[in-house]
């Protein structure tokens, strides 16, 4: 088999900071994590929650602390640190290769979409932001790595993308839509995606927007790792 | 402009884990950094090593520490745990978005080529691994972003290709030839270095490899990053 991962990612209209932090890095005992947050509020401040959020979890994975551990461990930092005041958004998605399976940690109101065979489920269970208060525990999922498996993740930019105009984005049917249409690459989907949303704020995102794409394919090349990054820079 | 960040990274061949550990990172000042460690020896014990010093560096990137300080504190750390007895390459490869240029920091014997306009120059200053005395510094390069320039960083794995068979790979001219041809993406480049360098080992690579490939081009598209990964899985 192989897992490819797509990440497609937009800062709010004028602003040059994403609120958005992600980080793709690799596990201790074999596969990679990306772990996405979010910070409450946009520009300068919600950055720095959201890389504080994201350096303490991808910190402790790198020690082999489980992601449900590593999430409430960063839920507790910030809740001590902001005594409260300020909350974020987490996203773990692993590729776990010592247990062999898809490990989906949500803090998060947003939505978790998962495919198989052109079937799109919204795991839309109630789910609680990090640092609102102690003891927040996160929703998780574990499935097994298997061909055909596709997972969706995003920030909250999807969710509320359109809302202003009154033309809100339903992600798990636009998907369905997409799926349908023919087999589209994880980078495809994640570029969509995000292209609809921006679409519906009138090209000028209300949000920082943030998509990720994992999906599990048969091996059908070489033994070779690979990772591409485009990062366009304002002038 | 946008910066296009390719890698393309396979294990030694019938060695599960690879020595080498790689990551990308955002700098929290813009831009991103990627962190290459090669672990002395193979297997296991290398691995631990390259992740350690991997960890110890983006954490400090994290926290603001410009690349030729957190290089120099990763070895005085590695030094400190392993009493020199233990030594591991470093190469960071940052686009700085503060400073509005690239730099580059390296404590590895293995050159980088810096491409400008089809002239490949191989910058092979001397330079020393992490973790062999106190006070290492690295060799740090540092030039302005701009459309055109192309780098490439790889570890000893690429060196050393074909010296068993007494059939060595020149790097430097291969790239010459390869840009020669046409306008190779970075993915493209990255592949045929490594697949020129695994076909010289037999199609059974003797050592780690790992190959980044770093271009700045003029600005073709819109304002999404993306990042793309792919993780070939052994069953």
């Amino acid at each position: 088999m192989e897992v490819h991962i797509a990440v497609a990612k937009i800062n709010k209209y004028a602003s040059s900071e994403s609120g958005d932090t992600l980080e793709a890095v690799e596990r201790p005992n074999g596969g990679v994590s990306v772990v996405l947050a979010d910070g409450q509020t946009s520009g300068r401040g919600a950055k720095a929650v959201s890389i504080m959020v994201v350096r303490k979890v991808i910190g402790l994975l790198a020690e082999g602390v489980r992601d449900g551990a590593a999430a409430r461990a960063a839920s507790d930092a910030l809740f001590t640190d902001k005594k409260g005041q300020v909350i974020s958004t987490l996203n773990i998605c692993s590729v776990d290769l010592h247990s062999g399976t898809i490990v989906l940690t949500r803090n998060n109101p947003a939505p978790i979409i998962i495919c198989r065979a052109e079937k799109a489920d919204c795991l839309a269970e109630e789910s609680v932001p990090l640092g609102a208060s102690r003891d927040v525990r996160p929703v998780i999922t574990e499935m097994e790595i298997e061909p055909g498996l596709m997972i969706v993740v995003y920030t909250d930019g999807l969710v509320h993308a359109g809302k202003r105009r009154g033309q809100p984005m339903d992600t798990c049917e636009m998907l369905r839509s997409l799926l349908e249409d023919q087999d589209p690459s994880p980078q495809e989907l994640a570029d969509s995606l995000l292209a609809h949303a921006v679409q519906l704020d009138d090209g000028r995102p209300a949000d920082d927007i943030s998509v990720v794409v994992l999906k599990v394919v048969h091996r059908a090349g070489d033994d070779v790792r690979r990772m591409n990054i485009r990062l366009p820079i304002a002038n």
